[in-house]
């Protein structure tokens, strides 16, 4: 699924991989036999620690060390050339300077190796002569029915397999699979993971995915038998709808998917364009694609790690309503502050339900929720609440804030006591698949590592608790995936860049318009007003921004009205034309939508939908959706607004046609979807009715060149240029 | 300054405190002589611990152990009762159970103790008796001229004079003074503290405050030769007013002050209820006043050590422009998205200061900000890199992150290499006096503690130091302190309650009104409108939510229009009267603001003002300020609002009457401050012209029962409930 986006990015992504299936990459993870090309008998060369550690999986494969001057390095002796193997390396890593790389590549490729690992630098990160030859390359791998990772990759390593092909990295062994554009950052997020007693399954540095990309590693480990998560660290997304599709199939196959990624501002652009030449996506769109990719997105290493360690754990909650309990007034409010920062609820629970924590606590405590154990609390305590709150039907989940498992260091209990606790608080998280959270100064006593081997996330800090507990009470919108795009349709003959032309493409889609007839002089407005009635409204057509430059007038009620604006808009702004338009849902309490579509370089045609209007546009209300989106997928959208209560009638306002206003974004996705020679379609404002939903305005930009190095983000949100066209 | 806020809250503020001059309470943290009164042989008790901790400052001052039983404490000779004291002991330190509380009470003070601490609790925490109890002991306490610290409070330790008091706590010595309401807390503290090297130069546990408060404790410590920084956690605030106005004095006496407080929401406002039977304060009031004071507010005890590490060192920036310096691209990137996530810059630098560093790094580094050094970097390049964007105008912080001090452990430098170059950079910060934060995966490393000795903050996650930066680079509003309230008024004679009433208040403090006449029949209204001229508007009085009822008819043209109007409210809505009002700046293109005080049951008289509208209202735009506000700082909140650019001619739209707008507000926020008795004030909308600014509306609400336990936060929020009576 997925489907290359616009191809305004006509260098890499044009050349994009047919997909492979995942267990082809089963040769690059796990080869049957790999020669490393560049083999170096100088300890302080690359080429000689890649050779130490591959040769460390000598008893699961073969391997050949070739380097032109022949020699032994560690004991192996040494081919010269490829040619002199005794078979076909089924990997190739090459490890050559950037001068002779197509040489060993074509050597490695005529010598019948499957999978290419080029850890060599200075192609395509450097420049425009360095991207024509990683084209020249992929072409030359293509050709040979083989793969490449990399070039300008660290490495790859599969500790399942004991297959290590990135030098330097030291890396505990666990159960996640990093694919990332960084190293420095594997073995950052490798130090928190430790915290946690987590570890990699794989690692693999995707450099300049010349050939292999992020989508079909993806795809791999998400098959891998030994990998339980993914982590994602990547500045460049190329076909952004293809990679989330695979983290949203990963996700479906029981991998969940975290997203290391930084919002890309200006500054982050600059620091990914000159670390990897990459072109970063606006974070808005990578929030849109986790969100519908049903992956976890977070924004530093510290975070990744504690975001695996949570969605390890097997239980997701079905809602947002958290009992929180903990043993000192202090820690407890804290904790239900970060709690509720975190955008969950803590109610208060039933009298039922306090009389049964009541019977089993000290009288300080109280039970209302917050639960307070007080000072004297045992681990005993802690676990018959839990028993008690996870059973009821009142809570969705349980945090424990405070000291659980300090007891035994206070020497009034000993590390049995402690552990039946947390054996007890575990089956009962098991039992009713409710997540169990949690945050104690005690995060390495005998307690909490028998809470944490039981899948318990526990963490130091109050707030990282609190932030587990709302990704285990992951309540978005379901993840319905990367909705797939339609053929590219041509255009459609008329001038879609003026107004009219604008209005009739997008009428053709179904958006509904008031009647307009081009008029240029007095006379023929006159006689187009008589015909469509009075109020009217006359627009300056040719103009950037016409409604801020004066050029709309609305609800000219009669022909002496319309006579003295005329004149008045002649004399100001002399245009070439004008539009004579109906009045369209006077008087009616209609509210104004913003609704556009751009195409992200990376991602494809995105719809937004916004609430309208001066003061709307200022305050920022405006919802980002996946083009081509269904009807219910943009009512959806529609109703996360913070305005949306306007629509659906507060404040004694009638109920807006909601369902018609959906069509009409879903429409004009459509038309994004089918037209990505249209870098910019909006109309704002759409007037939802009470019945029926009305444009106002229309305006459409043809994409011009590429946009390689331009700002992404801005293009999507409502800016100051909105409305700039025909508006109302 | 300061003063008592409302009344509302009869139990605890009309009984406060005298405030004591801050060198007396050198008694209470450096007494000459003490006597523990509830001292015990039985080392589980309490009354032992506390005896064995206060004899280890016997080198300091004499300590006396009294218990009724007499015999021997730990070696020392008990006395059976006060009056068996060679002297009167400067502080007594009470212990016993509840029940003999007063008589222990009674006993230090006839025997002359200065300063007494009381440590037993089941006073006001357990309920309304026991506030009773605690007021009688205020009284006796103040009669003796003495001071209490509690009841309920867990004690008091200066380690500076080695007087300790406060028992079981395992607290770090250092420069910080920690004023809290929650024993747990300090110490969970401390475990963040030590990984920063720092400590407790003296820790308060504040209890019940029934006469000692917050303020007269902030005070002493903000004067306190050893104390560099102080830490407040605080659940009632009682007078925050005059809390504040502490914390404000401290600042400026060179003690920041960071505040730990948990946004109160209902849950935390039970949590708090229970804990200490506080009432919580909203957290924008708390926010607000930390902004007024120049505190610093934090959620959670991690943040705490971090803030105060930070705000340790001496340098504070004058903008928010960061240098970001790294030697990965991952960390880079990632390091950027934390900065500018915190609203902070990174420019990019001009050609001649990106040359100057091109000349000193790697062909391969980027310099144009973020700079990457990339991995061949030395702590010699991090240095180099630092003086030159240090000594620029261009950046008023510097950032590092990544691995700064890693290459010791590396083996390509040694110890003197990165303590070398964590003296340059140490230096150049304290020359040029811009901050420095270091975030390095080597936190620990020889490098890392040279820089944290020079009072370079050093910390290992990557946000943490952006979080840093944050507060070094604070720009906020210059803390003005607390404005002083004026005297109370008394009510103005007419009933404020209607709506003419609230008319003719307001417009007494100068707020401007559209001519009105309050009618009744038909023949009165056509009568007015002939005197006022058309256009008119019509309002039924007299109901709750008239505006959202179809009260309020706008625009009404002439006679005929004002009769249909008439007709159709008196048949759907017979109000008892009616107001007949000139329609005010017809087409100016006015934008409409909401302005309105309440009065906070801790922090007194508090002003809103937001963008009015239904658009806004919902979206949510408004700003608090506390009453009374000058003119100046009310314009400085209004231009602080999202919506501002709608005020100061934004998209072709005219400028607007700011000044006057702010003079309103100001106007408003008096007369809350000088009427305790109103709850409730507001205007909205405020109309605001080209020229001038006008009220459309009033609302006054006489404040009726205390309202102690009321949730406070929703209050002085724009809600659902803004433009009740007489909207137009």
């Amino acid at each position: 699924m997925g489907g290359s986006p616009s191809a305004a990015d006509g260098s890499l992504l044009t050349t994009l991989v047919p997909s492979q299936t995942p267990t082809q990459l089963d040769a690059l993870f796990d080869p049957r036999s790999v020669a490393v090309i560049g083999a170096s008998a100088n300890p302080g060369k690359w080429g000689h620690e890649l050779s130490r550690i591959v040769l460390a999986g000598q008893h699961r494969r073969r391997v050949y060390l070739v380097n032109r001057n022949g020699g032994e390095i560690l004991g192996q002796s040494v081919y010269r050339t490829l040619a002199d193997l005794p078979e076909a390396p089924e990997a190739a890593l090459i490890v050559v300077p950037a001068s002779s790389f197509e040489e060993a590549l074509d050597g490695a490729l005529e010598r019948g190796a499957r999978v290419i690992v080029g850890m060599t630098s200075g192609f395509g990160e450097i420049g425009e002569e360095g991207r024509q030859r990683e084209r020249a390359i992929a072409a030359r791998v293509r050709q040979a029915g083989a793969m490449l990772l990399g070039p300008n990759c660290i490495g790859v390593h599969d500790a399942t397999a004991e297959f290590n092909a990135a030098p330097y990295l030291d890396l505990p062994v666990g159960e996640i699979a990093f694919i990332s554009q960084s190293g420095g950052l594997a073995e950052e997020i490798a130090r928190y993971l430790r915290e946690y007693g987590l570890g990699y399954s794989r690692f693999v540095s995707v450099g300049n995915q010349t050939d292999l990309t992020v989508a079909a590693l993806v795809r791999a480990c998400a098959v891998h038998r030994h990998t339980s998560l993914i982590i994602l660290y990547v500045e460049d997304f190329l076909d952004g709808r293809e990679v989330f599709d695979a983290v949203h199939e990963a996700g479906l196959a029981g991998r969940p998917v975290v997203v290391l990624s930084a919002p890309a501002s200006e500054p982050v652009r600059r620091a990914a364009q000159s670390h990897t030449g990459s072109l970063a996506t606006a974070g808005e769109v990578i929030e849109l694609a986790c969100q519908a990719a049903g992956a976890f997105l977070v924004s530093t290493p510290r975070q990744v790690a504690e975001a695996a360690h949570a969605l390890l754990s097997p239980a997701r909650a079905r809602g947002r309503r958290v009992a929180l309990l903990g043993d000192t007034g202090g820690f407890v409010v804290v904790g239900a502050g970060a709690v509720t920062a975190e955008g969950l609820e803590i109610p208060e629970f039933s009298e039922e339900l306090r009389s049964r924590l009541t019977a089993e606590l000290s009288p300080l405590a109280s039970c209302a929720n917050p639960i307070d154990l007080v000072t004297t609390a045992s681990s005993a305590h802690w676990a018959a609440v839990a028993e008690h709150v996870l059973a009821s039907d009142e809570v969705d989940a349980l945090l424990l804030v405070g000291g659980f498992g300090v007891y035994v260091s206070y020497g009034v209990e000993d590390d049995a006591q402690a552990i039946a606790a947390a054996e007890r608080i575990a089956e009962q998280a098991w039992r009713t698949g409710k997540p169990v959270v949690v945050s104690t100064l005690a995060s390495t006593s005998s307690g909490a590592l028998a809470l944490r081997d039981r899948r318990v996330p526990v963490y130091r800090d109050i707030e990282s608790g609190a932030r587990a507990v709302r990704l285990l009470c992951d309540d978005r919108d379901p993840a319905s995936g990367i909705p797939p795009l339609p053929p590219a349709a041509g255009p459609s003959g008329a001038d879609e860049a003026t107004y009219f032309g604008a209005r009739a493409l997008l009428a053709s889609y179904g958006i509904a318009f008031p009647e307009a007839v081009e008029v240029s002089g007095l006379e023929e407005a006159l006689a187009a007003a008589s015909r469509l009635g009075f109020p009217v409204a006359l627009k300056a057509l040719g103009l950037l921004h016409k409604s801020d430059a004066g050029g709309v007038v609305l609800g000219l009620r009669d022909e002496g009205e319309l006579g003295r604006a005329f004149a008045e808009l002649e004399a100001r702004l002399a245009p070439p034309s004008y539009s004579l338009e109906r009045m369209a849902g006077v008087g009616e309490g209609g509210i104004e939508l913003i609704v556009g579509a751009r195409q992200d370089p990376r991602f494809g045609p995105v719809l937004l939908v916004g609430t309208g209007g001066l003061y709307a546009e200022i305050l920022r209300d405006a919802r980002l959706v996946f083009a081509p989106a269904d009807p219910a997928r943009a009512e959806r959208a529609l109703r996360s607004l913070r305005g949306a209560p306007l629509l659906l009638g507060a404040r004694g306002r009638p109920r807006l046609d909601l369902a018609a206003a959906a069509v009409a974004a879903a429409a004009l996705s459509r038309l994004a979807a089918e037209r990505p020679d249209l870098a910019d379609i909006e109309v704002n404002p759409l007037l939802v009715l009470r019945e029926g939903a009305v444009a106002l305005d229309a305006r459409v930009i043809r994409a011009t060149a590429p946009e390689l190095s331009a700002p992404i983000g801005d293009n999507v949100r409502p800016g100051p240029q909105a409305g700039a066209e025909g508006g109302h």
